[in-house]
């Protein structure tokens, strides 16, 4: 490993574009998955969005999407710049120490001193100048051997995220705001996360990382070494003529776990991690709730509107998202939910947003596949 | 006028075939109103449905009916056994009194001693055999000289109809339950209704009545003379090579009036108005709040389901109906109204199905005839 060269040269984006986003069904498919959708009304994609934030930082031949082999050709559509050897895919999904790790273990062959940093492709973030501040204080405080994640300073007790507990500032000449991180904690209780914000100490984990590749693999080397070697045959055949054949083997065998058991938490227990307080708007758009909050702006009684659409709206408020661009008449709806897509139809309200999740478990098990 | 005839030989069936019914917009349309459409879930129209109530009463050969131009294929096609001599085009919508009287001036013509029973083609009826008492008797009454109306025995306080009130029982030989009308009264309050309810002597008006047309127009001859001798030059033309010119002539000029008022009020005044009580189920779906709950059949928190289509309900009651077969997921819903067609959609509550009608005339106002 070279330290010659300045911490942003290192710098290489990785997007892991995974995961289905059940709870937007009929809107996201596995055919069609969140990251592939525009749900903020910006003209292009979360993936494209996500793409354009991380551009300018490091330079659009130094990123990388992680994706899942069906969603190749929507991927190389959606970033037309993606350099098709910087394109992971993934046989089937196997939760993101594969991905990430895949990534990690396929650049540091290349660049041997690389910094990546983790971005997933279907964030929101709202102020662009922000994030790529903290982001460059991360790749710095990162050069200098440590996992750096991005955390959220929480704008109210949210019981939907996990939170980063950090320390101390660390000592490091010119540190504008990083600080160590004593801890990860799951989703809390409402009142657990009360006290989180009221102590200043806790920020949201909006899962962003940056770290030297190598870091991250010797850290999941210690804590998951068959996982570690399995990813390491499989970068070893990645663009050689045995790839095919190897990831048939392999990939199926590898162990599904979040790269915060394998390698967030341990690390953090080892004193490896920082965090970065940041002060942007991000929103992980979870549910259709969660957007309809995000394009009203905190107004009330707002009508969102997703798609090309006519919409009489009298006395309703809520979201539609419209993939038909069919008339839409709504009449005395408070909080509704409206997706209307060529084959399904989902009709809810901001309340039961969470339960779109179970309604596509049961598409599932009554053999509604077809839409799914 | 000979009375040599028995009377159910001299009746006539007329179903009045007209109204768009906004109220149950985007299902009914100009296009396709009401009574084309199936609302019970039967496997047939609502027209069909009055079809076949009527024709084992007068017989198929004497069921005539009166619509708009526009509907003159599928009114053919959905009653096969329709005399085309039997049905009586309307250039244009001019209201009850038009096209009722049209029908008995026509038909007297053809048999002075005529007696036609009149019957929309948009309600419901639950309990064809007691409607079949029930006209039976309004015949062999008619005969004597009256004009008899059905009047449903009211099981609610309903603010939505006009009431009949009826006075003394008819002193006819063999009379089961005929009484002279008092009076027609408009649409109640809440409290006239209960009132009226109470008294057991208000019937609802459901706007079904028997009569010799031969006294349907001597009364119209008094009250309306212009209208009176118009339709007699309309009637005249009918079946004649001047047909057409002198409806495109006569026709639009012809006054919009209610039968209630240029017939039904101003005879009950001379005591020329008798009313069968009725105890069947009558309903005449003027919302979908009314179709969900002749669908529900008073069981609480149903969802009722019209159309071929797949339906995801999770805690969600109300009224489902579906022209696209498309699936569709409802959550957490409770008196939804649903109305999925290819080119609209309607989400609304049963609270608020009567306000419908005011969405279709901003429609109209914003120029979105093609969905009207």
């Amino acid at each position: 490993m070279t330290d010659s060269r300045e911490p942003l040269a290192r710098f290489f984006s990785v997007i892991p574009a995974g995961g289905v986003g059940s709870r937007l069904w009929p809107l996201s498919r596995a055919s069609a998955p969140k990251f592939l959708h525009d749900l903020t009304g910006s003209g292009q994609t979360l993936l494209q969005d996500t793409w354009e934030r991380l551009a300018p930082l490091s330079g659009a031949d130094r990123i990388a999407v992680v994706t899942g082999v069906a969603h190749k050709n929507a991927v190389s559509e959606q970033c037309a710049d993606l350099i098709p050897n910087n394109l992971f895919l993934e046989p089937s999904p196997k939760d993101s120490t594969a991905a990430i790790s895949l990534a990690a273990a396929i650049l540091v062959k290349r660049e041997p001193d690389v910094i990546i940093g983790s971005f997933a492709a279907d964030h929101v973030i709202t102020d662009n100048a922000v994030f790529t501040e903290c982001v460059l204080e991360a790749v710095a405080v990162a050069a200098t051997g440590k996992i750096v994640t991005i955390g959220i300073e929480p704008t109210e007790p949210s019981v939907g995220f996990g939170y980063i507990k950090s320390g101390e500032k660390l000592d490091l000449p010119s540190n504008k705001s990083a600080r160590e991180v004593t801890e990860f904690v799951e989703k809390p209780s409402i009142e657990k996360a009360r006290e989180y914000v009221a102590s200043g100490k806790y920020l949201w984990n909006a899962g962003m990382f940056i770290a030297p590749a190598a870091l991250i693999l010797a850290v999941l080397e210690e804590t998951e070494p068959e996982l570690y070697s399995k990813i390491n045959v499989l970068a070893d055949a990645w663009g050689t003529e045995t790839q095919e054949k190897v990831f048939e083997d392999v990939w199926p065998t590898l162990k599904k776990i979040a790269v915060d058991y394998s390698v967030a938490e341990p690390a953090a227990a080892k004193g490896l991690v920082a965090v970065v307080p940041a002060k942007f708007g991000w929103h992980d758009v979870g549910d259709f709730a969660a957007i309809a909050e995000l394009q009203s702006g905190g107004k009330r009684n707002h009508l969102a509107v997703l798609g090309e659409v006519t919409v009489l709206s009298d006395k309703s408020s809520g979201i539609l998202v419209s993939e038909t661009g069919r008339l839409v008449a709504l009449i005395g709806l408070e909080d509704v939910i409206v997706v209307d897509t060529p084959d399904a139809l989902l009709v809810t309200t901001k309340e039961h947003a969470q339960r779109v999740k179970n309604l596509v478990d049961s598409l599932k098990v009554t053999g509604h596949s077809e839409v799914l």
